[in-house]
This record gives structure tokens, C-alpha cells and sequence, in this order.
């Protein structure tokens, strides 16, 4: 099977901690050693994963480029999750679906940025295309400070077809449109949601925008409109957050959508 | 007077936008004309600047790396403001101030990341102190895509000095901290503040913790409980704006801060 290399402090003590990957050998920088290095190499020896100490220019080759922290380590590829298994795991925790749907994000970094927060706001799950997308690499895995090695990511053939899945299991679909009348902040964001941002330089793609419930934008003053992606979706999953977040303290709860019931 | 090169798209074209630095020349990249650089060599020559068509070795040589995307402008520095023109500026416009601090933020990216999003919630100005913090280079107007041209920045000596004295202006000094029992989502944002954010690697010092008024925290779930500075301050910040605006709408006003009043 393919393995791949996962590199940096973060991304290496999470794939320890969520035990989602087989890991087959770390790797640590002879003359790198900090506490953290020193707390990851004994955190694998209690696992019973083989840690093997080698010199900077050996772990360079290995990973490819600089910036890897003294630190890699040999795995699986990243598992993935079918749609079908974030609803229904969303649905066992007996709480409402707040899923995330990504289209057209192509940097690496902000994919990364994007599934920090996402796990900080307790998203059930990403959902990207397979194509026109960056895929969860390495170099995403880094970015999200390991966030990456614990969140349910889907990667799907055909993001339309996902949408419309969505919306018969009872989700409202949100698209982030700054051009959209409608702001964030006037939106419901409780019950079951998914929000879907577009990418840095296309957005939305038409056909998936056409086929959100309901588009919203964030409000923005000053010189410029233009919020980096990551941002956006920091400011619309935190929104959610905190809509939701009352509403369990309120004790209120918004009906559910009822099969094909359509947006206004 | 020294200068120095400006590069990218967005700062390139802000910085013709803003008006605030003297251009002295403009670079474009000989074989790299898109419609976006073809309008801003229009604007730079309706503006009566030089525009200079270099060799693509002749740019990267002048902008020291790649990443120029073909364009770059010889330009004065940066163009700090005073403290107390950022506190007059706001209270000719009218309304509170909303000011933002950051202590220890030391990446480019991040200080970047964050003045762009300050432009677009409608910030006073941007406080931070002289050593301790990533100055404002032309690879921060780049990380901010061009918003650094345009935000009221000031460096200062003595931070805690600052905080007393925006105190002593009327502002309540709200400190992002996760460590905070109070969540920003219980707090009141309106009326005039300042938001403190710490940086990557040591948060806000804590003398500088000691004198805010208020710790506050942003709610996080999940596996892992960090999230970027950019982000934390952009959710901060839109936080803010929310309530705001919200505020304006209701037409309810906070009681203004009166001189040395302390918060509980």
C-alpha cells in the first residue's frame, strides 16, 4: 500500500493522538531535540512505533523541502469518509448536522486554515470535489497544525449531486456569496446546516451556487471587499457557532426540513 | 529618503489607490501583461508616474525574491500614524472608537492576514509596539493584499503606556486570552474598545494582560484548542462589528467610558 510522509511537530504528535493512520516508522533530527521532540519520540515508543534518529540532510530528502521541524513520520494515506458516514455520525451524536462544503479551495495553506477552525467549531465533516480542489496532503496536514488528523473529510465526484443529498436529509445549504443581499449575520444558523465557500480566485462555481438554499454574505466596510478565504470561513463557521450555542441555552429549536422542502 | 520596493498586484494598485506614499516608479515584467497589470500601468500613467517595462531577472533582482507577479513600484516607507491622530480620526467620524492592539505577532503572514481583515470591519487603527513585532515591510502589504496601503498603523514604544492612555481617551481594552472564563460571546463589544491579541508563539505579555480591562475568550471545541492568530482576530473582530452594527440598528447606545473608570 502507499504510504506517505507526514512532516512538522503538530501534524505528527496528532496522527499519534487520533490513531486514524497506520504509522510505520518516525523519524527525528539527530541534533533537533526540544522537549516537544523529546515528549513525541516517547509518546511513539509507549505505541510501539519504531522512532528512528537520523541526520537533517537524511530527513530533507525524506520529506521533500525544509520547514519539516526535526520531525517526520511514515503512513498511510489520509482516510477519507463517505458522505453517507458524516451524516450518520452527526445523526448518532443526536445533535443537529453543521457540515462545511469547499469549492474550488486550491491552496494547500488555506485548506489547512480552513480545517483548524472547522475542528475548533466542531464541523462533522468537510466536503470538497476530487477535482478542482487540493487534495489533504502532507502540506494541508501542516497547515491545520494536525487538525487534518482528526477531521472527517469527504472528497466527492460530484459536489451537485452531494448538495441535493444533503438537502433530502434534512439540511438547509448556506452558499458564502459576497454578493449575496442577504448577510451572515441575518441568517438562522441553527438546526442542520452545511455552509459552502468558494475558493480563492473563482468562488462558487455557478451550478453549486444555483443550488444552495439560501446565499449570504459578510458584511465588509473600508477600501477593500475582499476577505481571504480562510477568513470567510472562520467568520461564518464562528457565526454558526455561536447562533447555535444559544440556542442550546435558550432551549429553543428551529423545525427540522422536512424532505425537499425548499428554501425561500 | 530611503525607499523601498513594493511588489504584487494588490499593493502595487492600493498603493496608487490610497495615495499616501510617493511613488517614484513603476516595474512591470516584459512578458507577464495581463488586463489587470495593463490597467494598472494605465492608472500609474494617468497618475503621472514613470512605468519602466524590466526583464522578469531584472524584478526578481529588485524585489530580492519571486512571488512579484510581475509588478513592483519604488515607494517612500511605510507611513506610520500617531496614536493620537488614530483617536482624533475616529472621533471626527462621529462614532466610538474600535481600535485593535497586537502584542508578539511576529509573522508577516499573520500581521498581514490580520490588517486585511481589519480594513474590511472598519478598524481605527492598528497599535503595536515597536520591538516585538514584525514591521510593516512590503511583504505585509502583499500578505494583506494591498490593505496595509490603506489601515492607520502605529508603533509605539511602551504598549501598557498605549493601553493607558486609550483608557484614560474613553476606550475599554478588551484582551483575547483562551484562557479567559468569559467568552467573547458574553461580552459587550460596542461603545468604544480596543481588542488586544497576543501572537504565534507567547500570546499577550502579561504585563499587557495585567492592564486590559477585560480577558475574554473565543469558545472552542474539538480535539485541539488553537487557532491561528488571524484567525482568532478576524473572529474577534467580526464579533465586534456584529454588535455594532446590531447596535446601530436598535439605536441603543453603550454609556460612554468615563475617565479612569475601572471594569470589573
Amino acid at each position: 500500500m502507499k504510504t506517505e510522509i507526514l512532516y512538522g511537530i503538530h501534524p505528527v504528535y496528532e496522527v499519534l493522538a487520533s490513531r486514524r493512520r497506520n504509522i510505520y516508522e518516525i523519524y527525528l533530527q539527530k541534533d533537533n531535540q526540544s522537549g516537544r521532540i523529546d515528549r513525541l519520540a516517547s509518546l511513539a515508543t509507549h505505541s510501539g512505533i519504531r522512532v528512528k534518529t537520523v541526520g537533517s540532510g537524511y530527513l530533507k530528502a525524506l520529506v521533500g523541502m525544509a520547514g519539516h521541524q526535526g520531525v517526520a513520520a511514515k503512513v498511510d494515506p489520509f482516510p477519507l469518509t463517505a458522505i453517507s458516514d458524516i451524516l450518520t455520525a452527526a445523526e448518532a451524536k443526536g445533535g443537529t448536522h453543521f457540515g462545511l462544503m469547499l469549492d474550488n479551495v486550491l491552496d494547500p495553506q488555506n485548506l489547512g486554515a480552513i480545517i483548524r477552525t472547522a475542528l475548533c467549531v466542531g464541523i462533522d465533516g468537510v466536503i470538497m470535489p476530487k477535482d478542482r480542489s487540493a487534495p489533504p496532503t502532507p502540506a494541508v496536514s501542516k497547515a491545520s497544525a494536525g487538525a487534518l488528523e482528526h477531521i472527517f473529510l469527504s472528497r466527492v465526484t460530484n459536489l451537485v449531486q452531494t448538495i441535493k443529498h444533503c438537502q433530502k436529509s434534512g439540511l438547509w445549504v448556506m452558499g458564502l456569496d459576497k454578493e449575496a443581499d442577504r448577510s451572515l449575520y441575518d441568517s438562522d444558523l441553527t438546526g442542520s446546516i452545511a455552509l459552502v465557500l468558494g475558493g480563492e480566485q473563482k468562488g462558487i462555481r455557478p451550478l453549486v451556487r444555483k443550488n444552495c438554499d439560501f446565499l449570504v454574505s459578510i458584511p465588509q466596510l473600508g477600501a477593500l471587499d475582499s476577505l481571504n478565504v480562510s477568513v470567510a470561513a472562520a467568520v461564518a463557521m464562528y457565526e454558526a457557532l455561536r447562533q447555535r450555542q444559544m440556542n442550546v441555552e435558550c432551549g429553543m429549536r428551529n423545525a427540522e426540513r422536512k424532505p425537499d422542502d425548499k428554501g425561500s
